[in-house]
């Protein structure tokens, strides 16, 4: 039984992120110095990458084209003790997770705000509404206040579909749920954008972000 | 000798941000509970708070105010050990601080993107550019060519003034330095706009942003 801090168990840290942490401990023994420096390995399953590592090849993808300038915010870590080795780096050896009081991405787009987080689920008909916590769902409305461009990509891996929500759309969703705690696949597909993975980039969401910015 | 993991010294840490984590570490045999809920206590001195805080006090001012939507970026940790106790939350044991890609400081004002870095230096005649690194300039850089709104906020501590400087200037001076390690004051005052720390909030630094973006 694992338990998380602060209800980081409710704050619906993805999957990909979960396990890639995990894999790093397993790893850890054998080449700690090369688990500083490089990425945690991209699991190659049935499309080739896990979501989150989809997500990131596309922001990498937008930034090397000067598309777009969109970074993973690092996961808030409150630390407790670090111990100064001599002639070696700083190591914490006590810290814990936080919970994230915004979403994970954000950036810039042709001057325009960008801000999403991106969550995945083995679910087959709806969304659990759990990936998503009250602090977040409040940073995006405060965002769209602010004229920011803010939604999420849902990502069905069993269906192997990923959506374009709006935020408008899932905070609505949020307040009028009438007691559901999963977003209904019926409802998504009427509210969000589907994304094609068959391209490069791998979730081409700025296409929904061109396709809504005309029409506003 | 304390030593920084990848030139995390030269990475340009505020000074502020290094004291409280060493706080953190002469206090956690107290209460470590209390410590992950709290933040780091604040410092009174000269001006009532130290830089960080301030700005923190500043953003969060805006954001109380529905002016803007701008939050400081997690420290970027690469975790390598975590260990899971039962009926007790997952803890860090082993962790090493990782050089940020980009800057602290990032959000959006009347659907504009803001990115900024704020550093402190107790130089009384310029600022040493250790305190960017080469990733940040190229983010600056970025950033600009896609229209968002870049700058540092650099504070004299000892002379008790902090400057806007749009980070245009800086990234010129950068590239154009001809082997100097400091941009003297004198540059500082030419290119910058001088903050007053005088009211509320503290750092008002969206002035600045006003008045640059009706002269654009």
């Amino acid at each position: 039984m694992l338990k998380y801090p602060q209800g980081l168990n409710k704050q619906g840290k993805t999957f990909s992120e979960k396990t890639s942490e995990k894999k790093i401990v397993h790893n850890a023994a054998k080449s700690s110095l090369n688990m500083i420096k490089s990425k945690p390995a991209v699991k190659f399953g049935k499309r080739g990458m896990n979501f989150e590592a989809e997500i990131n090849a596309t922001n990498d993808y937008y930034l090397a084209h000067d598309i777009a300038v969109i970074h993973k915010k690092p996961t808030p870590i409150q630390i407790v003790k670090v111990d100064y080795p001599k002639r070696s780096r700083a190591k914490i050896t006590e810290a814990y997770f936080r919970q994230a009081s915004t979403t994970d991405y954000s950036g810039v787009y042709q001057g325009r705000y960008i801000d999403f987080e991106a969550k995945e689920t083995h679910q087959k008909t709806s969304f659990p509404l759990k990936n998503f916590h009250e602090h977040q769902i409040v940073h995006m409305k405060k965002v769209i206040e602010q004229k920011g461009i803010a939604f999420v990509l849902l990502h069905f891996a069993s269906l192997d579909e990923t959506y374009y929500l709006p935020s408008e759309n899932l905070i609505h969703f949020y307040h009028e749920k009438n007691g559901l705690k999963s977003i209904p696949l019926d409802y998504i597909k009427k509210h969000a954008y589907p994304l094609s993975s068959n391209q490069i980039p791998r979730i081409p969401y700025l296409e929904i972000v061109n396709k809504l910015c005309e029409v506003n």
